[in-house]
């Protein structure tokens, strides 16, 4: 208790105190931006006022089918409008939303279900088969599926559709604010390699600060029109569904992410910003010339999962592009640290640049704190060398792991969210993440960043995207393995890209071996090293 | 206790949790921007680095003097950095700041610095004076002085220094952070007309919301660079010392307020954003010649008090500023509606975008709600027309009035804070003010606005600022009675001007005696219409 509360009675009440949510958000934006595009999906076109009125009937339409505060509904949808009403819709009725990566197996999907006791399934028609095959793998009670069916798509007829429960909401129905804004908003698994996904927990007070960080880390002035490239399902989508109304801005659908659509969109609705993979970044260089659109403004795009490399960079940003590299997990609501420009930085080109855009980046300005901690919870030097695990912590953090207090526990010991991500710290401050925990090669006693190998491999002309895990060796314990796929008619051999890699690192850091091959990526675009590391261990 | 948290023991903790305080910026900023310019004032010029190591010795110093959490540490001092400082380094020792009004007489003073109990005074060189009459006029303990001497003053050599002081404090002092964000960080007294003034206080939540609301209504990207034209002891500046570190920005103290000096400092410094009442955009339009600067950029201006007049604004925007009219009190941290500018409204010229820059607003993004409600606490028809009282609830109101509950209760009665101030409602929601509740004319039973009135007179090119009030008048109990400054050097009549606006106003709301007079202000711009209330009773 504060200073004068206890004094003078100073309490909370409506007039001076609000639970924070992102429903607030867009509570005003259906009043203050009513006739403005809210979200923009083919031949679909909803105004601020309509997109509120569709959030309030799934809400109410739920809370009739016997969704109660504190039960969950899940989604399998991708990234089209009802994706986004459930970002809403679901917590106005007090309900927890949990989206579900629809790239999942039938048995993992059957495992998040149960393990969130999931009352509803929004599931798009396309992935029914994949959701019926997951209840078949349940143990549990099985939630009932609304089915959603996108433009161009044929309902199954074994469920009641989307646009049906919709119908029998009330578009004025009044929404179930929190009462705490500790109270949980949305359930995300994540997508671990090894084990059982953790259910990771947001509530809403975490969600709505993580909406201003996002806008003012992104330079983001109001009425932004913002693209849907990372998936909805995924961190909820950066939070940035959330952050849009805030800003009176536009979401604009995209459900099949392609170098195509992404110009189109930018071409044809004026897209300002989207986030995604590096990946995305690469394809969108490595667009066909009828793939490509013409635009006169600059794109703002926030990347992460991996640094961008200098040669994307290099080719990327003088198409309309501005990077800013962001650093997050799931348990951080996506990006938690960002790589802020320095105005003293304008200057620099070419390597200087890339390297300095290939930074991890600082703590956004909602996050309390981001550091690289040693073993035992120190900070380690700002001296660009010495390696440790990234910390953070402040109300960006998750609230926990669902069901699992003992991985809560052990991922806040100290006081700090341990990432598992290994960092150094430049003299300045700014993080660099040399790797993954899981993806730190030790060769004769020399750590070797896989990062590093691979953005000496990406400078190669002929290396479209590759990636580098540890091969165990009897006499170094590991070596680096480099996986590499090549651009479209371009011939190279192991023997170049070995020696390409030995003109510019350490013997020790160039990798023994190249594969060349396709890379096996998750849905969100990150590439599956621990497939790689499978092969690795067969060659 | 929402979902979850009883099922499985999601707590909160330091890795997940922080209590929301503007105490974090600067944190953040002290690091992150290092070695750029927090603050400039002549020939000082501090880096972030210096400004927070100045505002740990300032809380260490204050520690050692015996300020202990929950003290107040008051402020008699113009817009110099060592009133920026105070801003952090009094919370940072877990006081309560308390910056006084240094226009006020010293018997109001005396009434403060009783009615907060301040241990410490920080004092300006040149107002030892009036602390001197007002301690003599105290019934409690008086405060400890420190002197502060700004540039080219002298200190009376009475009292320790701040400097002195800041040399004693430690400059690495670890700072008392919040434990609970509903502790208070400032209380500000409002400069009532009539009455003993009240402490509005504020907590450390409310004022850091209030510095994203601030950076996102504002449209502000990183690196500002802010000019302090409103007082930093009114509203602590609406909170915007507190918003600056956050955006990396700079501030540029001003401490008497012309026209010269706020061209010299856009000039000069790069000002890029500054807030003021009218009469300072009057200020600027009415510039000698010899006191205008060039410059290429165009200065973003936050406007309140009082509706910016449309003479005013076709002369001040193309001057090179964008001006946005913001509406608050000092018991909602300043600001807390903005007129938001719509992207249909940017083709507007002339009377419609004056009439729509004059628009009272909407609420910014942190307030949960600004309506107008009518005598039963219900929102009256959005119909242009329907007068009402103007009605805020959210983050953005205080805690309440410091030792006054009943003032609290009557201020929050129906859970929403009663402005006091009369409005209609546009039908897309703006809120429009016709008066501060004390300023409407009630004549021949007929509502008055004096803002109408006045706003007919300043289309007059020789008027240059009015005000317009109540006069007694047997026949009709109010007649509008108007008060002019004229422009330099011209000439016009009592019956020129109220021809003027009879040709535009109904004859009930045109002025029935126009008097020729400099117009008494507040030290924050704002006309004093008690004054002009008491002389009209005697004309």
């Amino acid at each position: 208790m504060g200073w004068l509360q206890d004094e003078t009675g100073l309490e909370r009440c409506s007039a001076n105190y609000a639970p924070l949510t992102p429903l607030s958000h867009l509570r005003r934006a259906a009043d203050l931006f009513a006739d403005r595009t809210a979200i923009v999906w083919k031949s679909t076109r909803l105004s601020y006022a309509q997109y509120a009125q569709r959030v309030s009937r799934l809400a109410s339409a739920l809370a009739a089918m016997g969704v109660r505060p504190g039960d969950v509904v899940a989604t399998l949808l991708p990234n089209i409008p009802q994706q986004a009403e459930a970002h809403f819709g679901v917590p106005a009725c007090g309900a927890v939303l949990n989206t579900i990566n629809t790239r999942l197996d039938p048995d993992t999907v059957a495992y998040i279900l149960d393990h969130a006791g999931a009352k509803v399934l929004l599931c798009d028609a396309a992935l029914v088969a994949l959701a019926q095959e997951a209840f078949a793998r349940m143990e549990g009670p099985q939630p009932t599926i609304i089915e959603v069916v996108d433009h161009g798509f044929a309902a199954s007829g074994q469920y009641q559709t989307y646009e049906d429960l919709l119908a029998q909401g009330d578009p004025q129905a009044a929404w179930h604010m929190p009462q705490d804004e500790w109270e949980s908003i949305a359930i995300n698994y994540t997508s671990g390699t090894t084990g059982r996904p953790k259910g990771v927990v947001y509530h809403h007070r975490g969600a709505y600060l993580a909406t201003t960080a996002n806008a003012l880390g992104w330079r983001m002035q109001l009425f932004p029109v913002y693209l849907t490239i990372v998936p909805l399902f995924h961190c909820n989508a950066w939070c940035h569904p959330w952050m849009i109304p805030m800003m009176g801005g536009t979401i604009v659908c995209c459900r099949d992410v392609t170098a195509k659509a992404i110009y189109d969109a930018i071409a044809d609705e004026g897209v300002t910003h989207f986030g995604g993979a590096p990946i995305v970044l690469n394809s969108i260089v490595n667009a066909k010339p009828e793939e490509r659109r013409a635009f006169d403004h600059i794109v703002e795009v926030f990347t992460a999962g991996a640094p961008p490399a200098a040669a994307t960079l290099a080719a990327f940003e003088p198409l309309g592009f501005n990077v800013t590299q962001v650093y997050g997990l799931t348990e951080t609501y996506g990006p938690a640290t960002e790589c802020l420009w320095q105005p003293t930085w304008h200057e620099t080109t070419g390597d200087t640049r890339a390297a300095l855009k290939a930074r991890t980046g600082v703590a956004m300005a909602m996050l309390e704190g981001a550091e690289v901690h040693d073993e035992g919870g120190r900070p380690v030097p700002r001296d660009n060398a010495t390696l440790g695990e990234i910390a953070m912590r402040g109300n960006m953090v998750m609230k926990g792991y669902y069901k699992n207090p003992e991985a809560t526990r052990e991922a806040f010991r100290g006081g700090w969210f341990r990432s598992g991500d290994i960092a150094f710290q430049h003299e300045d401050g700014y993080l660099k993440i040399t790797d993954r925990a899981k993806d730190i090669i030790i060769s004769g006693g020399e750590n070797v960043s896989s990062v590093e190998v691979e953005g000496i491999l990406m400078r190669h002309p002929a290396v479209n995207l590759c990636a580098v895990v540890a091969k165990p060796d009897d006499k170094w314990g590991e070596v680096p393995c480099a996986f590499v796929e090549l651009k479209d008619g371009v011939e190279v051999t192991e023997a170049d890209l070995i020696s390409h890699c030995r003109a510019h690192l350490a013997g020790f850091k160039t990798p023994k071996r190249i594969i060349f091959t396709l890379l096996p990526k998750t849905s969100t675009g990150k590439i599956q090293k621990f497939e790689l590391r499978a092969a690795a261990k067969q060659i």
